[in-house]
């Protein structure tokens, strides 16, 4: 079926041609429920945009550029599969590169997209940026923001709550009857923004629910790897603080971190130590206990990231950044509940 | 420091702008520590080999192809990191793409990157070729295959020794006293051949210890995952075969499910069931018990294949395909020694 075309597209979703045009091309938004029966259109009759006429007719390069801190944090490579996916609906191909969470490797990357025009457009999960540092990005190539917001930037931004999500968990450790919870990632500078709305989530949840919280059980890490989940949990039990009964982790590497500590001491999680992560990334489902932790839509994500990329590119309009929310659920594994199978 | 030019890495090295350029570009092979001095100053300067002028002197694109099966297992998240920063130092830049580990994704990525010559080579993981699949890729985009092999293909292949790695697990695991050992991950079909060898080793070093070998304590993975490996462990210890007393599984996300399913049934390991995996992925180090593994020499991997490729890129000769081997060694962890910290 692989010489379908928009047309058989169209007629099998019962849509116009421009509305097959408007999903695959980006050109204009299209109501959720007449998008899901264009994909699905698309994906029956396998059809494939020609991209090398496409980007020839517009000058293009049919080229997306994925920006991301480390590949190998299995939040991004999740995530980055779920964008070369989506892409590849859309007839782009995704060039990754990671900046090690370097700001000028980061400025470096953007610059020489934009200006070499070799990408038609960005997607920057930035780390350590500020908007000065790509104040000479190229205007005509959009970029898109994952995840982490780059302060004052003319950019699209795509995240999850992270307030309301933090809240959540923080919420769901009092009803099950924790009293002291240590979070563990908070980030309390410039670029940290993502780490701060968790904690503001943490606190403000503390102050709904009328309870104390000691500052000691705050614990910042400048990366969210296991090694520092590891380190901030040995902190957290050697610092002569009170001892937590609940610990809430940024992400899910930081809790298998913390959750190796605890185990080697003896702790038991969650009978001593309830345990909650961040990310839901597959290595948590086969952890013992099992994490819970906060599933953020990654499909979603990658969809509305490209979805608005695309249209950023299609239309050369640039105004009025938008925020994009997608949603998130709490999923409760073993490290939060007794009854373990 | 950005401004840094060839002559200057060739003074700090020590060697001849000629060496420099034999190592940078790939036009001949270069002895090793000439090539880590080199390197070292490459670094040290934080020279970036001018890309662009380069790939329009040459008619080029500076751009390699990655091609995966999956972008989300950590080996390859871990190799595609480690390949991506070779890249860089070499000046070029790498696409990636993962084709789920199906043949037919395989050969269209292929063909499409050599046939629209967008790249100038291609890193090949392959899951589900045979070489009839890609007798018509444009030979004058070199691939470089990466673990898996081709049989009867005209490529390179650059990958760790296999049978000698197994065997040695093996060995091991008979050392410290374990002997109804069982094997999780044969591929007895076409394509599996990278197990295959890891069963070889596995026979080969019963038959050197003249221990005899239970058919059914081996267990067959059409995949490397998390959840397969839980299966084929519950599959051992429910099938009505002898228990084993060591679990050999062919990846360590393998071992991580087998790891859970035994944990989860009160099963202490190593005490009634050691365990090692395979791949030294950042994941086992964290586990409880941390899980003895065979560490490829992932960055060696990746610097020998964008070596070997940029060598067929400059010279344009594709005689002589070789076989070309890393190192590897075998990681002692908690998985198989008692006394634990």
């Amino acid at each position: 079926m692989s010489g379908s075309r928009l047309r058989d597209v169209a007629a099998r979703a019962g849509v116009s041609i421009r509305t097959v045009s408007n999903v695959v091309n980006g050109y204009a938004p299209v109501a959720a429920t007449t998008r899901e029966r264009v994909e699905r259109a698309v994906q029956e009759l396998d059809y494939r945009p020609n991209v090398l006429a496409r980007s020839l007719k517009r000058g293009r390069s049919g080229m997306l550029a994925l920006v991301v801190p480390e590949l190998d944090v299995p939040y991004f490579s999740e995530l980055a599969r779920a964008i070369i996916t989506q892409a590849r609906l859309n007839g782009y191909t995704v060039v990754i590169d990671q900046t090690d969470g370097d700001a000028g490797r980061e400025r470096e990357l953007i610059l020489r997209s934009s200006r070499a025009a070799v990408f038609d457009g960005v997607l920057l999960s930035p780390v350590a940026l500020s908007a000065a540092d790509i104040s000479e990005h190229n205007p005509s190539v959009p970029i898109v923001l994952l995840g982490e917001r780059i302060a004052a930037s003319p950019f699209d931004h795509v995240a999850i709550d992270n307030v309301s999500a933090a809240r959540e968990v923080t919420e769901y450790l009092f009803s099950i009857g924790r009293r002291r919870l240590a979070a563990i990632g908070d980030q309390p500078y410039e670029t940290g923004e993502t780490a701060q709305l968790r904690t503001q989530g943490f606190r403000e949840a503390h102050i709904s629910a009328a309870r104390e919280l000691d500052e000691r059980l705050i614990v910042g890490c400048p990366h969210f790897h296991r090694s520092e989940g590891a380190r901030a949990m040995s902190a957290l039990l050697d610092g002569g603080g009170p001892t937590p009964d609940a610990v809430f982790c940024y992400n899910d590497l930081l809790a298998v971190g913390a959750l190796r500590v605890m185990l080697s001491r003896g702790i038991r999680v969650p009978e001593d130590i309830a345990l909650v992560g961040f990310d839901d990334i597959e290595e948590v489902r086969f952890t013992t206990p099992s994490l819970t932790t906060i599933a953020p839509d990654k499909t979603r994500l990658a969809e509305l990231a490209l979805q608005r990329l695309i249209l950023r590119i299609n239309t050369q309009d640039f105004s009025g950044p938008e925020e994009l929310f997608v949603s998130h659920r709490l999923i409760v594994r073993e490290s939060t509940t007794h009854g373990r199978q």
